[in-house]
């Protein structure tokens, strides 16, 4: 049980199919075909579709195919937990065993169709789910879960085993959670707990325990979902039913590998949509971790910076130890509040700043600076507040923000008038207290004072125990004590936490999704983009420029002539000076070949570089299908577009600049479509250099607009064209001052 | 006390002046002239002067100047502790007062004149320790302990008290601790504890307070030094005393400003040579932090790119957190082996591959991708140690490493043999055991085992307990009262730590002082700068580039000429292409203001472009000694190397990529003298650019040892011009292809 990693498995090929340009199918989501609306213009669809799982979640009726309660064997253990689970939910239990005529005293039926009556969950325990599948298809069961393991998890034969399985999952009609999946959904759940709270969602049972002993700590956990296998019910599908949950303050995820690409992004989208904050943990941020997930499970594990954008893109928390999830996991379900209908959008928002507030200077100082280093933001206090806060803290203490009391003031009255008065200033949406080490006449105080304030508050206080021991009662009984504290054991967790909640508030704030947007038919450029592709070729220069062209981004004037005094009168025609290249149908490295001549600024230069340039050709022996000639564009910064295709997310477009920098600094920015503008705009912010486009040694400001506009056209392009151009790449899209647009000055383009 | 935030003054002056140039006086180390063998060329001296502390830690006696036992008072709680104390470590104390016959019925004498034995140590619990001082002065007592707050902590006048003190503490002979400490001191170190020890400092008690605290976990600690606010002994004298010590497996400090840079450094050189780890937090890592700390304290805070760089090229490990600080050195201080004669140069080095065993292996996969993100090795074991560990688990289970048990291994005697296999592999250094829940079955035996192994092996064990928890017997009892394993509570900070001892062991194995080989005395050029520098003026490029050459860094040949005649002559010695330059006192921004001419091939461009530089000169009223006719020099990678000054270090030497690159990415990266070549080439390999340097696109390699060359000969021009070259900038230095140099084509040199 504790060894078992899961063996998603990346069913198809249909998905693969549905974003091939042109074919349009209607897919068959959870067994129901779409209607073309729910589809973009690459065939995939807009919205997730929800599965109701209250029934699966609290089911009235259920069944334990397999049950036993024959001493040592397994499935006795699970029938037996099982048996207290349903009593504690009030759920009926009847247990199904070909020859058994009771378990534990309950009757048992011969088979599934024997069932005394209708059940909302058959739990199967058997060895090989299949058969049972196909005869809970005849009934109407709405849910089971498979706990063998066996499937894909453990090769090639296992896979085919689970592919026979999800195919006999999508013809009954019936949602499966599993197989390879545990106990973990049936566990107790505290409900003394208050507030929000976190639901789970693990591939592997084990990797949820920690998050699960959050509870021991004092926080709230609503629904645990050990998805196993995924060959029906996926982390997706969990992910947009638990953001619909109204005691759901958080939802968090340990992701080994995705199922499926777009359907996370659906649900991600449905999290956004409700401001509902998602905090995962992807394993695969190496090659090695990559490779280990992949030759276990037989997982496709997206790029890593592809994931990483993906998440980003839909505001999804990356996180990376377990012990982090359970940190901010905790802080985001204690932070989330009702909607407000009171507020804008119903989206309530309190201020981004942070106060640091403790009783050593150094500790505030230390941590203050570690909070700024993170990028969180620190006002510096009002002299107004200053002022009142001066009432109580002595005059020569700092209470700008980090704010030290020095001590004394904590001990009584006063510490918890300056909580109050650090939580009632409108720039404040969250106070952070370190509390270095115990000392109880003023840390047991204080740690109350936290706790009292932070009940009458709607904004996040949070206190980072420095003490590694763990047992003094200011932090087991007082802190953990309340639901309205968040308290961390690491500075970097709590700054981690802190930054994620921020920023998912001004993400959820500004949110708009980029599937309502997104194209459900293809543009006029498409047709006459498709008569330019060559399946299975690589476009020469020339024809992919016309390509880009289609799609209204802007190459250089640029003849293909194929003698030298076509080529003078080309140069007439485009103008001096020009650039003259070779082109034909497979020709990568033209400049380090000779093949591109550039700065000619004569009739003369140009027959010359006619003749160079084929000679060079002829003597490689690369066919030509003729020689560029070209305007010289100089003036710009170079940058680089391109789409590519990631086997879990489909096309994706990237930006970069270009030259040197993304030569060797590999700075360039990714993004799964559909995205909008202000994700082309967020593209740029990432990269490195992008002061290069701001103007840098009294260049003009680079026209950004020019450039956004070219990502979005070229998203168009991967979405409509899909599969049937495996590769796109721009370089150099020359990015001219303000004002004067982009000019595509290279391209390569291959057809699949 | 809690609030205190300490306040170390640079001193002086007198430091900033000994680096001044051609001055060369005799510092005053430590109240002794120090010999003008101990120094090097720029006056500093060489070798850290290390204050004998046993006495101070073990006092056979020791004064209390200002005890008493009147209930209510202050000191009457210090006193009675440092009874206590003086009990255990079996000292006599000796109460002071001016008019009590007796506190707590020990005699007291009236003044430090009047003890009745000469004593090792006096705690002055006195409000104004100046006038104590100055009597303590007459006695011949080796330390002093000054506890009185006020004074550089509160500001100006604070900070003219510390002075008095400190400049009295230097009259009289004895090394003072403080002001502004306490009792931290004196605290009570458990003696039941095992194996290498951590010594702590802290400027601040408090920050100390969690480290430890580490001792109810089972960590050892030795020692105790709050330094307050180093009116005399400071951070780096505790570290050189802490580094000889045998019982200290790691130094910890806690640093919110060092007292002088060039102390430091040698402290934390003699701790490279003695291979004890030095582990730190310092303050200042953003703006806020530094103004923070400045402010509260007048303390000095090294721009911290130079702090990180100076800790980096002594081994001392930075860290962020508190708790990565405990974590860390906790970790260091078990991993401290003695030094084996057998082994080469008396430091024995373990492999440092990395081992990940778990018993999910999910669990394993996670932590694993996770370590190698953070650049740990993880060797995939032999084949033969797969067949060995495949005896006890299944076949299918991944042991390549990391290594899946599959859970059932763990709960016979299999789970020993696996560790044990494991730690025998010759390529492992390092197992790492992610214990993810507790499952008693399984992990409380998993727990012991790994203890067990601890006991026998040389290797390091290390847990990240995964349950957030903390209370489980496996987690409290087994594994923290191991004094062999080191037990985490996060990923991150399991990953900091051995990644630090990692480093660590390859840096101590590799280490060289450069302080062994820093110049001594000024070499043949320095005589030949001196002539050109020209105090408090900006050199023209022309006579910067002389000071180059006078330290053999290679310039183009270039002529200055005051007319055109004498350019176009001056041309042909150069040879075509020329460049031509305004050249003067004070240009700066010559490219934008088009005074700079490139590419010229003919006497009548070079006349033409005389004229215009003078033209422009004249009509933007900037006054020229001539105009520089130079080679040209096209083909090559742009770098850039510069000195300048750290108000804690002295002069520094930075190293980046020239052109955009150092613009938009601020690409550099700085080392402070003395270093030696290893330095200036690992300088390299922290550009984010390097590979330009082995040639992109075609270009070949670039001449790598020459730009090496030419850091160190500026180097060697910043330790003997000193102070009196306030600024150096090479921009760009073309570093040529392999084998052909580097030529500095711009220099800018400002003198003091």
């Amino acid at each position: 049980m504790l060894g078992s990693t899961h063996g998603t498995l990346t069913t198809d090929s249909r998905r693969a199919r549905v974003i091939a340009c042109g074919e349009h199918p209607s897919p068959v989501v959870h067994g129901r075909p779409a209607t073309t609306d729910d589809l973009d213009v690459s065939g995939r669809p807009l919205y997730a579709d929800v599965p109701d799982l209250d029934r699966f979640f609290r089911p009235a009726s259920v069944a334990v195919v397999g049950a036993s309660d024959t001493e040592g064997r397994p499935n006795t253990g699970i029938t037996r937990q099982l048996l207290t689970w349903a009593e504690r939910v009030g759920a009926r239990l009847h247990p199904v065993h070909p020859t058994r005529q009771s378990v534990f005293g309950i009757p048992c039926s011969p088979s599934v169709a024997d069932l005394p009556e209708q059940v909302d969950l058959a739990v199967l325990l058997v060895s090989d789910p299949l058969p049972v599948i196909e005869e809970l298809a005849e009934t109407k069961v709405k849910f089971a879960v498979a706990f063998a393991s066996g499937f894909a998890e453990t090769g090639a034969e296992g896979a085919a085993a689970q592919e026979r399985l999800a195919a006999a999952v999508a013809r009954s009609g019936l949602r499966l959670l599993g197989p390879n999946t545990n106990l973990n959904a049936f566990e107790r759940f505290r409900d003394d707990l208050n507030g929000p709270a976190i639901a789970l969602i693990t591939q592997s049972g084990h990797q949820g325990r920690p998050v699960f002993a959050l509870q021991e700590l004092g926080i709230r956990l609503s629904h645990w979902a050990p998805t196993g296998n995924e060959a029906d019910l996926e982390t997706a599908d969990f992910i947009s039913y638990f953001a619909e949950q109204p005691e759901v303050g958080a939802i968090a995820a340990y992701v080994e590998g995705l199922k499926d690409g777009r359907s996370f992004l659906l649900a991600a989208d449905r999290a956004a949509r409700r401001g509902v904050p998602v905090v995962a943990v992807k394993v695969g941020r190496t090659e090695t971790g990559a490779r280990t997930a992949a030759s276990h499970t037989g997982k496709l594990t997206g790029a890593d910076a592809v994931v990483d954008a993906a998440m980003r893109q839909y505001g999804v928390i990356r996180v990376d130890g377990l012990d982090e999830l359970q940190d901010t996991a905790a802080l985001l379900a204690r932070a989330r509040r009702r909607p407000d209908p009171d507020t804008e959008g119903g989206r309530p928002r309190t201020a981004d700043g942070v106060v640091v507030y403790s009783i050593s200077g150094g500790t505030g100082a230390h941590f203050a600076d570690l909070a700024a280093e993170a990028g969180l933001h620190l006002p510096v206090l009002s002299e107004d507040k200053q002022t009142e806060l001066h009432q109580w803290i002595p005059e020569y203490l700092n209470v700008a923000n980090p704010v030290d009391n020095g001590g004394h003031p904590v001990g009584d009255w006063r510490g918890r008038k300056i909580i109050d008065a650090i939580l009632d200033d409108p720039d404040v949406g969250v106070l952070i207290c370190p509390i270095t080490g115990p000392f109880p006449p003023m840390s047991d105080k204080l740690a109350q004072d936290l706790v009292d304030a932070a009940e009458q508050t709607d904004k996040l206080v949070c206190v980072v125990w420095g003490s590694p021991v763990g047992t003094e009662s200011a932090y087991r009984e007082t802190l953990l004590g309340s639901s309205r504290v968040v308290t961390f054991r690491t500075f970097a967790n709590c700054i981690t936490a802190v930054r994620a909640h921020l920023d998912h508030q001004r993400f959820t704030a500004a949110y708009r999704s980029p599937f309502d947007e997104a194209p459900r038919s293809p543009s006029p450029s498409f047709r006459k983009a498709q008569a330019l592709m060559r399946p299975g070729q690589q476009l020469s220069e020339h024809a992919a420029k016309q390509l880009l062209r289609a799609y209204g981004i802007r190459v250089p004037r640029e003849q293909l002539v194929t003698s030298a005094a076509a080529a003078v009168r080309a140069a007439s025609l485009v103008g001096y000076p020009v650039v003259m290249k070779a082109s034909g149908a497979r020709i990568a490295h033209k400049t380090e070949l000779g093949l591109v001549k550039i700065g000619l600024t004569s009739a003369s230069q140009v027959r010359d570089a006619y003749r160079e340039l084929t000679d060079i050709a002829r003597y490689e022996g690369i066919s030509l299908d003729g020689v560029l000639v070209c305007q010289m564009v100089e003036r710009g910064v170079e940058m680089v577009v391109g789409v590519t295709h990631d086997p879990l997310f489909g096309p994706t477009v990237t930006v970069g600049l270009g030259g040197v920098l993304v030569e060797v600094l590999r700075d360039s920015a990714v993004r799964v479509p559909p995205f909008g503008e202000d994700q082309a705009r967020a593209m740029l912010t990432e990269l490195h250099g992008r002061a290069l486009l701001d103007g840098v040694r009294g260049a003009p400001p680079a026209d950004v607009d020019a450039l956004v506009e070219v990502v979005l056209r070229v998203q168009r392009m991967a979405l409509e064209l899909g599969g049937d151009l495996a590769e796109l790449d721009i370089n150099p899209l020359m990015v001219l001052p303000r004002g004067q647009g982009a000019v595509a000055l290279d391209a390569l383009a291959v057809c699949r």
